[in-house]
């Protein structure tokens, strides 16, 4: 049974869900993954967590991931990337495996990017602060390229908050232009490097999608193989 | 917190999950339910339970009721109306609350239709074998209108199908001229009293959805009513 362990945000919980569900190859119920999904919208915030010394999400994390294998879990997903800053310890003590998001998006790139090229990288201050993708990237041979501070406050930051406010249509809205910039200034491709961030892509039906990570979607892929052929 | 015995099938699950976030006020994360979700494709089927005395999934229905309250479900949700043909022994030994989707689906009519009319009833033939909404429907002052033979084998089912399947939309066009007919035949509201078919018109933004109690979201209504008031 495959745990994910969710809830940062509920949207993007059940995104992902979404997309496990439209990645499996499936014409019954019963070709599906068996899931134990966990949203929690009560574990930690992570980002003053990271940024100003809040109270960390890691004991609440251990304690999730440790009742979704207490209850079953075979092998874990977390579809938040900002909670992968805590990705090292959660795996260290972890009896099953954990899936990563980050490896799971970059391992998309070569296929949109050629080694060498900068790859924009769209997400919270805190996924950027804790570099939760530089080594992954720089091991891929890619070059990290970050939006501008004006296209982080007035553009990323209120279109991952209108997303968790419910109006997807309108972050699409704020991170079009953003998008479209870093493209011009040369990125190869954009990693949409917060999950709730594809989920305004999504709504509009942005032909821009193509150009990017979807890292909700590439976590999927990345379940839906590793089930195929190493868990049952 | 929430638990959601889903699986039945999965898609369904997760658009009732994606109901349930919609039907929540929320600006942010935490103003949203706990939710645990078990999605358990392996449920055996209950189609052939109920028509053709296959094997009955009560037994593991009640194993899931019990593994959601044991890792902390407070009160339970199941979006599956052909599975409530065992929901009088699901909660009869049950320790907390478990909402009926027949009960959250009922409700609506009110609004939509006046006593005494027909209301047309769309679900798979176990639902109509096993009369799940029937005593619901006569209290309510009700009188259920069937599709004809041939609406049901040509168009209800393979629309449920399709959806399973992944073709939403192709579900949406044969389901649409069987809503018109029953409509047509007097029916003062459609029940789509399967949570497959209410993704098939979703998919096509189908105005006939006005005319239609959506069973998945009327009992995503139901469960943030009962946690705005009742648990926490």
């Amino acid at each position: 049974m495959l745990g994910i362990l969710g809830g940062m945000g509920p949207l993007a919980t059940a995104d992902f869900f979404a997309k496990l569900l439209e990645e499996t190859p499936a014409t019954c119920d019963e070709d599906h993954i068996p899931v134990l999904l966990l949203s929690d919208p009560r574990i930690p915030r992570r980002p003053p967590a990271i940024l100003d010394g809040g109270e960390s999400p890691l004991p609440r994390l251990r304690e999730l991931r440790d009742a979704l294998i207490g209850a079953g879990a075979t092998v874990l997903a977390m579809p938040c990337n900002t909670a992968h800053h805590w990705y090292a310890p959660l795996t260290a003590d972890c009896p099953v495996p954990f899936l990563s998001i980050v490896e799971a998006s970059c391992a998309a790139l070569p296929a949109m990017a050629p080694a060498g090229a900068p790859v924009a990288l769209l997400a919270t201050r805190a996924t950027l602060a804790a570099q939760v993708y530089d080594a992954a990237l720089a091991a891929g041979g890619y070059r990290p390229l970050l939006p501008t501070e004006a296209e982080q406050g007035d553009a990323v930051l209120p279109a991952i908050a209108r997303v968790k406010a419910g109006d997807a249509a309108g972050a699409a809205q704020l991170l079009t232009p953003v998008i479209e910039a870093l493209l011009g200034r040369g990125a190869g491709a954009v990693l949409l490097a917060c999950t709730e961030l594809p989920i305004a892509l999504d709504a509009v039906q942005s032909p821009l999608r193509a150009r990017c990570v979807d890292t909700s979607r590439a976590l999927a892929q990345h379940c839906v193989r590793f089930w195929q052929t190493r868990s049952r």
